[in-house]
């Protein structure tokens, strides 16, 4: 493996970043064709934030965070830094200070697999976190890894430069090149929604809606009555 | 397995349902003999809600909601809608849409082995939720299943018209059967715990209020000073 | 295995206690050299708590809280009573009624590698609590087991008398003998985060503060433009 | 929870619960309508061995093994037995001195949802084991529970009498009343896949013996060669 | 997501497939610089099988083996099938009817994330599988998936063409860009170990072979006695 | 945290150890009033496997095996190496060059938390191991950390020069202080089976060698028939 860190990585247009957050994690993917989830192993430390960023991706070791430091410099307002492990690791490789200097250079969240800490500061700071755990136990900076390489999440690629959305339904990494699309699909299924929500609203039954009455009939499923049923 | 959607289930009492609310889940499953949970893997998506309903079961193939849409018909005031998946899954087989449309059908919450969705939304909307996972992950409608079926959920056998307890504790089983002789020793553990706390708050011991000393004594559990333990 | 209730543990100055509470687990933690945490698998129940106190131990048969019954009687003011079963078990053997009777003799938090429930109430007394799962699940009081002998959580010998620091980071023991040294190394911690904090929030790098720069070269690490790296 | 040991359960017949054995696992699954089995977390301790017998069951407090020494009495030759616990646990409630005194009563095999010891011992015994751990862990009898009343394994219902199929594929409940059926289904599924593995062994494909052709066209899957995919 | 079968994958060199079985997984791993692992949830079905071949990747949907049946007529000899679900699910999507139609067209094993059936049948036929559970569930045939696309596997992206080595030790994927240099590299280690085993069995200590001693002394590993320590 | 090697630790007399290895984990365990076991995350590799030998421990950083290295010159014939990590990690930090070099010092096995590789050569050599993975996942040598110092290995602290007897039903830690009286009390025990063995063999239940119905009614288990239980 060789070690590398990336410079000059292209991102994606602001305002497409913030339009993505608007429609939050669940509307983009089934968009986008229900992929790019991160998996239920990231979980958000608070309730109700909601962001996309531009991925910045350190790959490091187990109890280890050296690259998530050489990550640091390499984020830019409107980032939102992604760090993995080589192996499965929760160790606390990230706290209040690194937090702090993130803040400082604009970016918008941090997601990890691994542990985070400080996690009462981390709160107050109000700087959105999703996480593989809370956890105090420290790391060292003692061996090499990479920064905006191809890093796999959960069974997803994030490649630095994508987007990344993530709220309280999860992590979603938006490829860079699918992002115009994802956004005018996204618009769609938002419209279509309303209309759907308005229809559940009146009593409308989402059988109906969606035609599914023939479809049971189809696969077989009867109806019975309790009583019937019973009597079986 | 045949495919059913069972119409026309029997409820419990309205009445009977609010008392063992008020209880809790801890009370009742005590009172009960200590057995109906369904176990710690369906968590709360939110603190401090705590309903009692009717189940409405729905059992489901993996990543596939198709029966959740047909048991939403099923569903009357009152009840709680119970949804697992014939083998584990996690994905976010329900969102917003659908508890839009169960609060118009008056329904009190939502149990499920699964994932969950627009979860942000959920809260808003004040739906009270236990889950197996937050989870974005989508589904599809392509699979049958039954609605209104005996159901296992963790290790607790589920029917429809048994009585589902809920809060921060877990949830509760009630089968329908049972829920006279439930109520029951609910009221009278109660009472008895009322005046436990009491005795408790002016610093009585446990030890002494249970008469634990004796059976200490019997097991073998000898008293030592940490002087003499250290010696030891 | 020789059941014991060992008595007159010593316990750590209050002053002691509450300076470690004020510094908190992360640091603490690193200040000690990265060594004490009880891991991940207990959680706390509230956000925000932070607390430390004197260890009193019991451990119990799973499904059975008789010797938590026997700890409360030698819990003093200032205490943490901790918790844990001789084979893993998330039963829920603690709830609000022990709580009650903690809370009266001056106990700061319960740590316990089982399961509590009365969840509700528990967090309306505002008792801390650190456990493993919220679970209604009851257990009996019937199998012999010890209080003050030392005791495992998550991989660290707990001793009775020992400081354990407690907040939304995880749980820390802290030797009885170790807290001198633990209390030096967290204040000269502090001071120097702060220093660092401060640079951080003016734009300085840690890769420059912590001279990380060379270690990277050492190590072998490369930097590349995104070009040059897709070039490959 | 009233704890009885229920005697006298009425048996299937021997003959069929041979030939059930005979099918396997997977086969008489798939023959019922897919359901019927004890998830994944219930392994066997050997390899290759094929059983089938009739239900006795054990529910345990865990960490107590009283009623298996209860459910040995209840035990005819042809029996399977079938232990859990109240809550989760691991414990080795089983070793070879009750495996003995199974064999000696015509026991074919143990399913329990805990742990066993003295495996190399059941090894060499040739008794056949399904458990959820091996661990010497020993538990106490000291709280009561019930034997031959129906318990839950990994979400199949297990009730007394029924039959219990286990091979290497798992273990699955086939209900007494249903039996007849499913030997019925699973001769016409043997036969039906004995033809099907001549066609493949030939070269067949299962996509056109399935008819499988026109299910993926209609679901919108395209046949494209590599160079059209990088084409993209 | 838009569902293809991609035909006509480029292939690696059988040659170089069978140089890449002979070193084995860690080997390989290792002079590739220690990537490409799948991780320990797939596990080996059998003891002591190694093989590699060219991989012929299925994504399928959770409880569903479609696109498994796709995959099949797409394998050549000396590929290896790959298969993942698009949540996780442990499933027994595959048995002996499909490992008889893969050996029939010359496929090296089967490596999934998903579960396995029939595993007496399997084990006596001798196909090598590495997978996520034996499993009995069945799937069925109803919700369309890819073949030849790149999946990830436990962290991994595997692409088709790329070499698959597995054995004991787990699942390794060499991209099939990649080989030729992982085949020099592994050539290189093999020699070296060779050397360092020789030295090993005379008695060397890996600490003076590797030069560690004075690594030990600069990170501040101090050597003392036990009488010493204790009295530390 | 203080990294220290500790050379010179007392080991307890070789004849201890065989003894200790004759009885197995079971029995010894029981004997020691059940307690000592390390838990069911660490399996063993192999089976029938049956050892026992003098603790030298090593604890590592994750993802290093630095330490193990340093470890191997502390072994002398009749060891058993016990590896941990500060955190978890299942990464193969040992495998056949470490195992030849101990082979070399007559050390009788490894016991580790973490992972293993070069498994088919492990096994083909016949030294015995009990890991947490088989992992192919490689480490580096760049953190420090201790040898021969206490470690906890699954909530059992490992003192060097404690005895650690290891079979198919798991790990067991023997403190050499109390290894006279672990034989003594498995000697009796052993004698006590071989007549309960006996009995059972002969048709004895041990409800009636253990005096277990007097204790069945006094905790109120009642005897019924199927059908009176059926009547309800």
């Amino acid at each position: 493996m060789n070690h590398v860190v990336v410079t000059d990585v292209p991102r994606p247009p602001a305002e497409d970043l913030d339009e993505l957050a608007g429609f939050g994690v669940a509307t983009v993917h089934e968009a986008m064709g229900r992929i790019g989830l991160v998996g239920t192993s990231v979980l958000p430390l608070q309730q109700g934030a909601r962001i996309a960023g531009s991925a910045v991706t350190a790959l490091c070791w187990p109890g280890d965070n050296l690259m998530i430091h050489a990550a640091v410099e390499q984020c830019l307002p409107g980032d939102v830094l992604v760090v993995t492990t080589v192996s499965p690791s929760l160790d606390g490789s990230f706290g209040e200070l690194l937090a702090t200097a993130l803040v400082q250079r604009g970016v918008r969240a941090l997601v990890t697999t691994g542990g985070v800490r400080d996690v009462v500061d981390l709160r107050e700071m109000g700087f959105p976190v999703w996480s593989g755990a809370q956890n105090a136990q420290g790391t060292v900076k003692a061996t090499p890894g990479s920064v905006n390489v191809p890093i796999t999440v959960g069974g997803t690629v994030i490649r630095p430069g994508d987007a990344v959305v993530a709220d309280d339904d999860g992590v979603l990494c938006v490829p860079r090149a699918g992002i115009g699309e994802a956004l005018a699909a996204s618009r769609a299924r938002v419209e279509k929604e309303a209309v759907a929500r308005e229809a559940y609203q009146r009593g409308e039954l989402s059988l109906d809606r969606n035609k599914l009455r023939g479809l049971l009939d189809d696969l077989g499923v009867r109806y019975v009555t309790a009583a019937e049923h019973d009597a079986g």
